[in-house]
């Protein structure tokens, strides 16, 4: 028994947050982009018994926590304490973007646990009750509000309605002519601890303010250069710019369609109809346009 | 100036129909399974004027005017008509299934026509935007009410509710294990017009009592042996099943997972874990899980 799933990475360029009594109803609206490289999850079932996590081949007590938790909550729901006493489930992702960074790797992690348990246990969950149980475990953590529902969807993604997959709602770009094969450049500089800026009331009040009127402005010029352009605007708004990060975006604003910092990472990024670019050790991505898959 | 949008095939296995005023509201609640077999687009803007629409080949004016109805829209909509004085849309569908059978082959030209022209005229549409115009046209003409959502979710899919893409809500069957690579068999023995049956009071009472429960009996067991069990048991209880058709069904029964009708095509079809068959001339494919994309 083996599986496994592709989750792209995600980077927001600007957000709203909603609050919610209800789990699968908090989340945030915004927009960002999916890549065409993410996490990739192994998962299997031997015998033995409990949850062994590596990211990228080794054990990692901050970031695998993620997983954990997706999977307590699977074992909660589908009453499995008793099954994993008797297997050993072994997860391996592999990251082929940094962790931490803006790029949604723990929303990407959970989804991997999520849908490899749904499907090698062979639980009564559809594709997106089991990427809410994904969502489920970013809120519990704090470390997402809305990546999940855009893995899901790729490409460009607009969440115009908070929430897990099936309860929130997304959309995505059309990319026209020459945009179809446009490349998403990146380059991180280090890590946010994305609950210390989302679970701080002064930044949450500068994000909601900017935020709310940015992803109707995006709908009415529904591209590329707009989706980067109220991005850099978010990025400057809300003081979320960070300085270092700032040099990075301004030389790639003048390489590409238009560049911003990744909500919430060191991290600058932009999109481009060229690979090229003078940023030293830059992530050079295209868009995925399908979403988490298994493959 | 050229794009190309493929947008699979899907049956249909069981229904309910679900009325509303706003025709982006109403649609149907069922579920079916989306193919790797479907219907490529090619468009072209050319100079000239007007729109020239073809079916693999051929002028076919029966089943082109879904067509020539999706880019009205679209011209209503964006005030195209002096746009189209002066530039000649050339629309070529190839379709890899037959017409008026029950593949949902009305909702894939929809989707080519809107997608394609939102792309190459470069429209302020989203992706689900472009998509709800091809589900207006499905509504208008009445030959179709939830193809639509389905071919732009993929997979094994469930429509949980009614409504355009971005209006009504999908998801799909995760596949287990040895199922990833579930082949669809199926064989049609001539057309059935959908509006013959959607617009006719009593097989829409029929069809409403008998589909009503079955997408919550989907949900307790969603796997692909339950969802072939309900769609045969709403062929039979609908009355819908067509005895001709019927005698391929069991033949398919004794050979794959479960067989039914396709609702609406007088076409039998079954999930199988092989593409070996003793029915003559039947289409094999596979499930396409990614969903209507540009290729």
């Amino acid at each position: 028994m083996k599986c496994s799933i592709f989750a792209p990475a995600h980077i927001t360029g600007f957000f709203e947050i909603i609050e919610n009594m209800d789990p699968v109803k908090k989340g945030s609206k915004g927009a960002g982009v999916a890549l065409d490289k993410g996490v990739t999850t192994d998962m299997e079932i031997e015998d033995g018994s409990g949850v062994s996590v590596k990211i990228n081949g080794k054990h990692d007590a901050r970031n695998t926590s993620i997983t954990y938790k997706t999977i307590d909550l699977i074992k909660k729901e589908f009453k499995l304490d008793e099954y994993f006493n008797n297997k050993r489930v072994v997860v391996k992702h592999e990251l082929e973007v940094p962790l931490g960074a803006g790029f949604g790797t723990s929303a990407g992690c959970a989804l991997g646990a999520s849908m490899g348990i749904a499907k090698i246990l062979n639980l009564p969950l559809t594709f997106n009750r089991a990427a809410a149980i994904a969502h489920l475990a970013e809120i519990e953590m704090q470390s997402g509000l809305g990546d999940v529902i855009a893995e899901v969807c790729g490409g460009i993604t607009l969440r115009l309605k908070e929430g897990a997959p099936g309860v929130g709602s997304a959309d995505k770009l059309i990319l026209n002519g020459s945009e179809e094969d446009l490349f998403v450049i990146s380059k991180t500089l280090g890590e946010i601890e994305t609950s210390s800026i989302i679970g701080d009331p002064v930044y949450k009040a500068k994000i909601n303010k900017t935020g709310r009127n940015l992803l109707s402005k995006l709908l009415e010029n529904p591209d590329p250069c707009q989706f980067m352009k109220l991005s850099r605007r978010f990025s400057e708004e809300t003081a979320l710019m960070d300085p270092e990060v700032l040099e990075l975006v301004e030389i790639l604003e003048d390489e590409t369609m238009g560049s911003s910092m990744a909500m919430l990472g060191k991290t600058a990024f932009a999109i481009s109809k060229t690979p090229d670019t003078s940023v030293e050790g830059a992530i050079v991505s295209k868009i995925d346009s399908c979403g988490c898959r298994f493959v």
